[in-house]
């Protein structure tokens, strides 16, 4: 734990157990990247895998702004979670998960950035790596990816009920509690192009039904 | 348009039109607020509220870094539509919804600070505003709300099928298309200390049974 990942603020339950930081990485698979481009911040989304140790990163978005070698990055991934309703306006919040982990990443070549690139790809769609065709040589060059340790990383996690129902706001006789969020997948829709011969295969069929999934494979 | 906010990747359908900033912004109520600290990207998520020009921000949690006036913010919103499979890897993707505002903040106070907490309110729980007690000035003061004008913007749309159905991977005989997202809510839980006696009004039901949200109040 550094400085910038001590938690400063009471409310929100902050945490820098590693088993945390599992869990939200795990549950997800799109972040948001923070780079500093001639001196002011720019943040993209970008798709990324997580490991026990490294973060994988899919870094053509930000392409531009990673050429100098040793720059640092920050990367937040959040799950919200729902709204957390209370008597007053003062105490409303959101329910969230979320994981920030800063470092200087790797630009990854050969094996690791396959292996980084199998990750990444089984975190988005548990079942394709396995499934699709893999990638060329020269789409491999076409990719860039980026790993990050996992050392310097912190979580929050915010969530209800809300806590005015002990004051004097308890009074007013207003409505109190949360209101839960959750991410669904559908079903799957075939490509116009795709020739109908072609079934559906179980693992996408699996990706189509499932529920909370923040992007997470099934029982994750 | 900035030589930042213009796009340089081909295959995501950038945008700088209003509507699109507008809807995008409309779809959701929490964004990743990048900012610099000491020379390194710090990124948190946070709440906002938009209107036509402005874009107002929940503050706190990056309060310690916003000290410095004249610093310079990037608002990233992101909505995750689901998974763009195609018969390679390469070719997988995400289809997702993003908007992108640069900008330097006001730190607001007195009315406009009022004003901007009700569209915040209002963005993150529509009907609360009118039912929720209101900040007292004590609450207002230990508030930081930020402004941020909508001039420097742009978005990005990816969305499906993949476009691989037209080369030689088509023969492979995979499947290949979309599998969609979309976020529920569900019915709200009363806070275990809630008078029974409260009766759950009905925009807050209205809450909780929205699909496709992203936060967005129902019919937007």
């Amino acid at each position: 734990m550094t400085e910038r990942t001590r938690h400063r603020r009471l409310r929100e339950n902050g945490s820098v157990r590693k088993t945390d930081l599992d869990a939200v990485l795990a549950a997800g698979f799109v972040c948001h990247l923070g780079v500093v481009v001639d001196g002011s911040p720019m943040v993209v989304p970008t798709c990324y895998g997580a490991t026990a140790d490294t973060l994988y990163l899919h870094g053509s978005v930000a392409s531009r702004s990673l050429r100098s070698p040793g720059a640092e990055v920050c990367v937040t991934v959040t799950h919200v979670d729902g709204l957390i309703l209370a008597r007053s306006v003062f105490e409303h919040g959101i329910a969230y998960r979320s994981a920030m982990v800063y470092g200087v990443p790797r630009v990854l070549d050969g094996e690791e950035k396959l292996e980084g690139l199998r990750v990444l790809t089984e975190q988005c769609a548990p079942g394709q790596w396995d499934y699709a065709r893999r990638p060329s040589r020269k789409e491999l060059a076409a990719t860039t990816l980026l790993a990050l340790d996992l050392d310097e990383a912190s979580v929050k996690i915010a969530d209800g009920p809300p806590d005015d129902g002990d004051g004097p706001d308890a009074e007013l006789g207003l409505w109190a509690g949360n209101v839960p969020f959750r991410t669904v997948s559908g079903a799957p829709l075939p490509a116009p192009d795709l020739d109908s011969a072609v079934q559906l295969p179980a693992h996408i069929a699996a990706l189509g039904s499932r529920s909370d999934v923040h992007g997470a494979g099934p029982g994750r």
